[in-house]
């Protein structure tokens, strides 16, 4: 096995709990999901692990059958920006949906927090797969899947394009002569595509880091092209090593189809360690956490994923019901894998809901069990590092205080931050001004 | 005359200074406007002179003829943000404009801003003065004048109906139960305007002030008329305080023909005080940043105001040019006055340039007489209290040092904060959710 780069980290923070039951907790602060200190907290738990970034998720639409810590909560480029400020290295990343936004304004938000950060900010682009956030913005109907990612396409060349405004010399600054910037330095988009129209530029110029980092979270074909022909990170989800291994390997390979170097995207699978002194200790967590899913909450995670769909009208023991279309166009490749999974294994529809709804049993065990793990998953190239959702707050202590020792003591993971950029820490390269190469091409 | 209320005081941030050539200034950092330590150690500075808030200004348009500190510069909503975490009892107000952006993610952003800092947020919404607004978010044309209010006035109406999707004790979040929230106390939207479709809920709750307080900041009649009935306060811009009592007067008039009383709305002209320690110390500070205006840049901030018109095809000491419509659909009161100015005393073009873009001279002068002219114009209702723009980062301090002290001495301003959150830093009410009051009356 080849030498590998180190393994990244990222910590997701959402509020009462990385599972729809976690509120419950006596652990858990039951408001968290609208705490600033809880929020600032676990960023600095983060930032002491020497994370590469804490990631922020989203959602632009609630309804009673939403999951309780999405009811409540911060929009993601304000808590982000809050955190900017109380944290020093680690990188900052937040969902933001090019479904439902200006090109003009995501631009200027992101490189604004780029720049209040000194260059540790990250968009996670996603494309809203609930149908309900079209009456949340004025539209007569949520695009469908395939157009999503159409725009998310354009939306993120704009934004790009935005981001190259003002070549990296371009403010001049001279008091003297009261020259503050060269205008050739300056450079309009004119973008006039088949969504969206911008003149530019904007106004605000780039970062130490050049350019936000972007994710890409969806796993469905549209979105692996996405990600392998534009992201430069995934936060990707699987169900087991074997699944994320041939996923690695998919987006990898499209991305080196589209004549990008494998080292140019990194590949950052969700867990959600489970962590005890013993491996029974870990058990009895998990299994206190599983209980706290009812089944009525167990059929609204379900549910959330086709669109909020009411299976509380199937009978629970019955087989998992036939549901044609319904959720297509919503969390496509989390309904297509439940309802082949269904099938294969003759589920029912309890059995499907406590599954969708209960805490993830993969990484379930003492810290080396869980370094273990980690260690697989990076050495047989199921993963570039993982994002690491913490069921309880104290899971994300556990992980950095039990299992992060583990990791820099085998040589895996930064014992210190090495640079100051999210860029950097992800070992990602700072992106050529378009605008620089293209006038150093004209003039040489 | 009858006792008033306390003086209240906020902090324009803006980069660069607070005048379009400050930034040639030796003491001015020339990278200011995304220099985040910049504006911390401002926002701290008001802060220590017990400020009410600091405000951040914006725009959605720049060219080649733009004011130098308004082309590279912060996004409001996230350097408000960051400077929550770094303060903690200033308010934070910032502009938004209503012409370019949706409500669900005004609502949103402002709210969260609202909880992470504790109840100190406020939004100043602009309806975008620039014509080349409309090219950076793919629109034909830009609003006309009374168009773009008609638009405000409907956002507004959005923005404050989510503001109280869900009543104030919603979250019930029973540990022992499951029960996290009462549906009943969840209210939908359900707005259907000419403008604008949202459905609702928010997703998020209202914070300890209730709602995000509301500033409105133009001078025209549309404006005034949107100030009167609908904004908690006013940033307003005077040539003299003879003017200003009669804006006051006016608004405070509209403002009870509405139905309101006068304590409902603060209003706040803008001052840029120079102090020295002798009036000879002030009026040579004054020369030393109006020697910095050329009259290049005179015309680029005459120019801004006629939404970028070029002033520099007219001979400079010819009578101040005809306009005909230029600059109607931009910043209109501004331009009316300009117009006006111009023609009753008979001035030349170089001569309405210069007094354009020079340091207003008004607030001129010792601490004492600055203190004087304060309580002079707080005393005689021509202003509630100001909004300090600084010439110089320096003068902030100054004010801070030196002008504060005074006023506390006579009695005429806090000298501790007495509350945290912006609406009773200002004397405002918390006002009483729309869905709880209509609900009491139901079921009493």
């Amino acid at each position: 096995m080849s030498k590998r780069k180190s393994i990244k980290l990222g910590a997701l923070i959402h509020g009462v709990g990385g599972n729809a039951a976690a509120w419950r907790h006596p652990e858990v602060p039951a408001d968290a999901s609208v705490s600033f200190p809880f929020y600032k907290e676990q960023a600095l738990t983060a930032e002491a692990g020497k994370f590469d970034l804490v990631f922020i998720a989203d959602g632009l639409y609630i309804n009673e059958k939403s999951i309780p810590h999405f009811l409540n909560r911060f929009e993601p480029l304000t808590i982000l920006s809050a955190l900017a400020s109380a944290t020093s290295k680690i990188g900052l990343v937040g969902t933001l949906s090019s479904s439902y936004s200006e090109p003009f304004t995501v631009a200027r938000q992101f490189a604004s927090l780029d720049h209040i950060s000194g260059g540790r900010a990250g968009w996670n682009i996603v494309t809203s797969p609930l149908e309900g956030s079209a009456k949340n913005y004025g539209k007569d109907e949520h695009p469908s899947h395939g157009e999503r990612y159409q725009i998310a396409e354009e939306h993120l060349d704009v934004v790009r394009g935005l981001w190259d405004s003002w070549e990296d010399d371009a403010f001049v600054r001279d008091k003297e002569t009261g020259v503050f910037f060269d205008p050739e330095k300056m450079h309009r988009l004119n973008h006039q595509g088949r969504y969206f129209r911008v003149e530019g530029p904007l106004n605000i110029a780039r970062s130490r880091q050049g350019q936000p980092v972007v994710f890409q979270a969806g796993s469905s074909e549209s979105g692996i092209n996405l990600a392998a022909q534009s992201a430069d990170a995934v936060f990707s989800g699987h169900e087991s090593m074997e699944e994320a291994k041939s996923f690695y390997k998919e987006v990898k390979t499209r991305a080196a189809a589209a004549g990008r170097s494998k080292d140019d995207i990194v590949i950052l699978p969700g867990i959600g360690p489970i962590i005890g002194r013993t491996q029974e200790e870990a058990d009895r967590k998990f299994d206190e956490l599983a209980g706290l899913v009812s089944i009525e909450l167990a059929l609204q995670v379900l549910g959330r994923f086709f669109d909020h769909h009411d299976f509380s009208r199937y009978p629970l023991d019955d087989p998992f019901p036939e549901l044609g279309d319904i959720g297509s166009n919503s969390f496509r490749s989390s309904t297509d894998r439940i309802k082949r999974t269904a099938r294969e294994q003759s589920l029912t529809l309890r059995q499907v809901a406590l599954k969708a709804a209960a805490p993830k049993g993969q990484f379930v065990g003492t810290p080396d069990t869980i370094a273990d793990l980690i260690q697989q998953w990076h050495e047989e190239e199921a993963a570039d590092g993982f994002i690491v959702s913490s069921p309880f707050p104290s899971s994300l202590r556990d992980f950095v205080e039990l299992v992060v020792p583990i990791l820099q003591e085998r040589g895996l993971y930064r014992t210190e931050y090495e640079a100051e950029t999210l860029r950097e820490h992800l070992g990602l390269q700072i992106p050529v001004n378009r605008n620089t190469s293209a006038s150093v091409k004209l003039h040489s």
